[in-house]
């Protein structure tokens, strides 16, 4: 699998989903009730990894609906200060808000976040803004889990892909999965198959492929299934335990973590899968790119936001060097 | 394809979807506000279908949602005593009802319905309620297309037809589009696309295609696309055109209509769907399996009822051999 | 309590709130599951009684919300072809259909109806629809409790009485409890309990008033408290065991019933409305008009519809002369 | 008006309605877009007004929703602590969130709120978590017009009232207008009428009271009409230009505003109604009581926050005697 081969691609990644507002506390260490002070971050799993590949090099895109207030003007304009081309992000007209994520930070351990996701703007990207001309130029789509958990954004996720597949763009499938958006277990198996199937690479934790098959899976299961259908390259994290690659023709690798000094675990899968896409797009070996996914969660988990903190390539090399 | 390849399955078809009732106009050849009476009949396309192909002698059983109340029991009790097995039809256990199609016959050429589809009970059978090892019974699963038209509903069809898939049970999907259910054209065309794709007959009308297409298409292209992905074989209505069927190593069948003294146009379509797949499991060659279609469909349309009018395959076979 | 004290009012009375389909079993001491014929006619509380009393000479109109479809253009001219002015009618633009009502007739005791009342469009009926001009046309305002049920039918109907008390418009509340569109219990007693305090004519069954005061109540303690408002006529009806009326000037009137053979008990409650009031506007005293009630109901009930068995004034009064 | 008539009530003041957060900026005088850090304050109206009640010293309750989640613990504890007690306050169960709201102080003149109120908690107190022993041990019952948008916390807030006008319980309602969470003007000028003529003090605007009759109105018209129903004393603010108070016997008085540096507008009207029912429980005159009213509404313009600014009574005092 060369992400390269289309040369004359003007992205190499379109992510497609939401695009949120985290506010961190500032206080920490404490439980939310007696932090008095939050700060204002860009958020959401795919604006996060658009985000972290732009900061490494990468030229991203990225598809979504925001509404158009003051949080809607703050996201579009902090993403393209970095770079990321926001012509697919749609404004909605309906007064939706963007979803907001309240994070409190009791310790490294206790972490939690307080979700506003009620009627959110990015569930309500409908497949008729999913343009064929701007998923064709990317390289690679990469679909965010949750964008399939509502209609009409799942429609219009759904249409993303089948539009990539019809014109050879690959297609990343970040699992993400966020159960309160989700109707049921049920529902979101469905989906997950159906666009799992359907990936070039899948990128999940064991526990959300688990979700994905109904029940208590094993790895090699998980990956002989997935290779029956489209996809190449499957990565299945284990938190602590590092993670793991396979691929079509049956090799396997895998990889540790970087120990650092936990702030707080958020925005640990979001970096891992910028730095382990921005190692695929240099052509990196596989074995390579896990360590690449590893050492920039490893940054990120021991700061204070998700998106500000994505680290330089320069940062995670040094990490990796200083192993 | 062999439709009868597994000799072991219990059930020759099992259909998926809605079970309505049709309250027909019993003084017609008139606007319905001067129609005082209305005979009771079971209706929906997925239902007639079962009820069809009972009728000419294959073993069906039917999945779908209907209420605990007068209405729900009288489609189950008719359709036991036709010899549909019943065990996978679910109560609803929140008040919703039946559909309801109360038909208006004002002469050949106009008829139209006025349709209750308000929260009905078939749109939410939920994807927990649909049973592997009652699919693997059947040799060929029949999904509706308005059975995708709404959550859960969408979900148990999509993940009735992975466990066809898995499990070696022939998919045949009936496109029924009905607008009345959809949000919009956009997400018909992603799910009628995401099933035609997986399913290995398709029937549908040239508008029906247009739909799932998104475009006017032209046939030879529909074909091409649909046998690039599981599909061996295609039906294409065209009306009072005829229709015709292709198959993935590249034939085309064609037949016409039968003339009759039209009543009415409802229950054409199901009519022809039961006897073109019951030729097919009679392992009639395929331009006998149009010829009974069309034959079906005749008898139907000069008749009262969709699915009481279902003829025998006597009648059929009389109609063809007149010919 | 003089009804006629507005001599200039174009319409002795104008009700306000749903017109329905009634669709009655033609066969019936039968379960519903067994009755394969249905007849259709005009029905719910309030148009039943604007019938019921245009049938008697009143001068009556109608406000309320009909699709536009054939079942709404159906009530629309029937109840024109009785002489009531639609003027106040609105047609719904969204889609939404009339309620429907199948009755199950088993025998007299052992009746019930299976309702469809699945976003209907007479709950959709705006406030914005309620015009003043059209209100002070009527000498008496007649309001069915199931109007108050949902929003927006809910602020269409307050309006409504609203209009009439400042523009000297007298208010009767039938209070036709439907437990099938109410929220909850506690609802119901609220909306019951704002319009029963502004109207000047209370109409219902004794359940019906426990369900206002959300407790088992006794009559006195019913009229007295409502006689600490704007209240000055309550009629609470005990079924089997007739009905009676309290002014607030301390009188109390008794009713007994008239025998018959009870075909089915629907319609009862509206025929007594209807003959009631219009003896109220013949100038009849009020246990003369308590016993136009209760012939009228008993005229109803041994007939199969609700509408199109409102008797004429000469049944009434034969009924009431030959005891 | 005497508001101590009953020496026996536990709390001079019961406020029914919202509770939220107030998420404020704090790097002001800028667009939102800029802020990139806010503080964390209770807000919304009638927690407010108990607030600042209970600064001022009077002993307040409060009844609303609330979710289990660490905003409703702050909410909670927060008023706890100011001595109100909340064992009136409800949790929300279905996993609703509290209203939030953010603030954009670009200048004193060009102030805004993002604001998130969808499926917030305190729109869901239910009629039935409304006890009628708890709000007989108030003096006072607060209303906030906002509990009226929606049901069920509509039906609740009625019943509330319901229930302090049968037990000698004062009514005040403060018309505290926000057009975001209505269906329709119609809508509000339907439920701000049914609850102002059951109130016996009434405190708005003059665009409330304009909402209230559906037309442009002038403050005779308005107190006569209201004069007419239960109304004894009626508050009209007119920004700058100061606030006048009507009462049934006809006097009329009349309080300018006090200068300061203004920071923001939002939290005047609180602070207002908070001061202004203060000097009346004080037995102040009306005129006095104006004052404070304005006095109050001074201090919080010229502080950060709503709540947390709300002064001492020692601090209104010193503003009206500096005068």
């Amino acid at each position: 699998m060369n992400l390269n081969k289309n040369k004359e691609a003007k992205f190499d990644i379109i992510a497609l989903g939401r695009a949120c507002i985290d506010l961190n506390a500032v206080e920490y260490n404490r439980p939310m009730e007696e932090t008095m002070t939050f700060s204002k971050y860009v958020g959401g799993s795919p604006a996060n990894i658009a985000i972290g590949v732009s900061k490494l090099g990468l030229k991203a895109g990225f598809i979504g609906k925001i509404p158009e207030d003051q949080h809607g003007n703050f996201i579009k304009s902090y993403m393209e200060n970095l770079g990321i081309d926001t012509s697919g992000m749609v404004r909605d007209t309906e007064g939706r808000k963007v979803g907001l994520a309240f994070t409190e930070i009791k310790s490294p351990d206790e972490c939690s976040i307080l979700m506003y996701r009620e009627n959110v703007a990015d569930l309500y990207l409908e497949p008729s803004e999913i343009s064929a001309s701007y998923i064709k130029q990317a390289k690679l789509l990469l679909i965010s889990g949750t964008a399939l958990a509502q209609s009409p954004s799942r429609e219009a996720a759904i249409k993303a892909v089948q539009l990539a597949r019809e014109n050879g763009v690959f297609v990343a499938f970040e699992l993400d999965y966020r159960p309160y958006t989700w109707h049921s277990e049920e529902e979101t198996a469905v989906y997950y198959s159906l666009v799992a199937e359907q990936a070039d690479i899948v990128i999940g934790t064991r526990d959300e492929y688990d979700m994905m098959e109904g029940k208590k899976g094993d790895n090699e299961q998980t990956v002989e299934s997935l290779f029956k259908h489209h996809a190449s390259l499957v990565v299945i994290k284990h938190g602590s335990e590092g993670s793991n690659a396979y691929t079509k023709n049956g090799q396997i690798y895998q990889a540790g973590i970087y120990k650092t000094k936990v702030l707080k675990t958020f925005g640990a899968g979001d970096s891992y899968a910028s730095a382990f896409l921005y190692a695929l797009f240099q052509e990196k070996d596989i074995e390579t790119a896990l360590k690449y996914g590893s050492a920039s969660a490893s940054i990120v988990v021991s700061k204070h936001s998700s998106s500000d903190a994505m680290p330089q390539a320069s940062e995670i090399e040094a990490l990796i060097g200083a192993k």
